[in-house]
């Protein structure tokens, strides 16, 4: 460390005037490292093994918390002018009067207790109502999914686009379940059934993140789920529009930062007809 | 090439009195070869670049077909005395009097179309109505799934069981959803919302083999389809067997060699739950 005269600066070194840039990389660097820390940890035992030991939910706990703890404190350290919101430890709630991150530490928490393999950390960076910057990473495939307003949705560095599908009948559909709302489970097996017959055929992932990234690289041709929150859908959503898709509400409304809400994302084909003929 | 004195065991040389023993490590060996020929081939395009430029029909034909006819071959020099059945080419069909090959050269052919990373080669031995070896092989995530009647079912080597779970609402629930079917789906969407409604969550892959084997190694609880072939569950059911779960038709029963049928998999209290509560 090098000392310096300036007393005031060293002791204050999180403050500036001058914040660096917010960059992809920036992001996407400490993600890799969170994982690396708390997802992905003791990899020589498998999740089994770790609930097996700790109990699931002191499992789950020290993954999402440890993910997002440290995350918030290194986005802190980096971008000390960025409100922080996440899906953990009661931070749930933002102004969003300025530029805001949104975590979601583990998304498909079901998955990663179960060792499924299929779970994505989610940072989007928020600038007010619209997502602008956006992180999902994939630490079992390692797949990182990116995108910045503007320009373009990426996997690992190379630019994706959504599959261009126009036929309903050819079309592979990501549908959730909502697994916390089983109120809403008539409606949604009912939609998922004739979405189904209609379709190529349903997945259900278990991961809305994940749903969005495959719909943004063509895996998957649309996407949708009754209930899921802001933290699920804030940085997929950036994905599937610069990837050339559409993202809304079930009627098709711009989604804003609501905190609860049904989400449809897909080509614009399969958005329509699926907003039009299932949904709306 | 030795040159021997033996003019007819040179011009025949795959007829033997005592062919070499059919091990684990020679099918994998083959199942490996026959991935890295014919789906990831050509790795630099991804399956959607391949599809546009060939066509679906021709692009999923050329991968079909050519795991079968590689692996037909392959198998048939090695080992002459086994009879072959596979789902491509009309060679569906096999008398099952003595040691069979039954081959699922791409299980998951809707998700290969996609590119969307969950398929794969699933190779099972029979001894008349019953599976002896099974090769299950992911060629996207490298996993190979192994079982060996009464030597245990292993993961890439490493021995695996199924999760243990009895408590029907912590159950992860793989589904079918026997696309090729529409005439089932009102029964069969009515029967995943109940399962749905009363466990964790269910998952839909678009992979039999892989639902089987995600079984096998505890990632999920159980697995259940109305209607698939004999070569989506013949190395499957294998796996999950000798990881301590149990596999039957909807009523429990042994699937023998069934062309097609109903399948359930589980660990020994989940299944006996789906049997007697949701599917018999």
């Amino acid at each position: 460390m090098i000392k310096t005269t300036n007393a005031a600066s060293s002791t204050t070194p999180n403050v500036s005037a001058n914040p660096a840039p917010i960059t992809i990389a920036g992001m996407t660097e400490l993600v890799h490292e969170a994982a690396r820390r708390y997802v992905l940890a003791d990899s020589s035992a498998d999740a089994r093994e770790r609930i097996t030991v700790k109990g699931v939910a002191d499992f789950v706990t020290e993954v999402d918390t440890g993910v997002q703890s440290f995350l918030k404190a290194a986005l802190a350290d980096r971008w000390p002018h960025v409100a922080f919101l996440g899906e953990e430890n009661g931070e749930q709630h933002a102004d969003f009067a300025g530029l805001t991150w949104v975590l979601d530490p583990i998304d498909g928490t079901t998955n990663l207790i179960h060792d499924f393999r299929h779970s994505a950390i989610s940072l989007a960076l928020l600038d007010g109502d619209a997502t602008i910057k956006a992180v999902v990473y994939q630490p079992f495939s390692g797949e990182t999914f990116t995108a910045e307003a503007g320009h373009g949705a990426y996997l690992d560095g190379r630019r994706i686009h959504v599959s261009g599908e126009t036929d309903m009948g050819k079309a592979l559909v990501n549908v959730g379940t909502s697994p916390y709302h089983h109120e809403l489970a008539e409606r949604n097996f009912d939609i998922m059934r004739r979405v189904f017959v209609d379709s190529a055929d349903i997945r259900r992932t278990g991961s809305a993140a994940l749903d969005l990234a495959y719909v943004a690289c063509g895996r998957a041709d649309a996407y949708f789920e009754m209930d899921i929150k802001l933290w699920d859908y804030a940085a997929g959503r950036l994905l599937v529009t610069e990837a050339g898709g559409m993202v809304g509400d079930w009627e098709g409304r711009d989604l804003g930062h609501r905190l609860e809400t049904g989400v449809l994302a897909g080509t614009p084909a399969i958005f329509a007809a699926l907003r039009d003929r299932y949904l709306a």
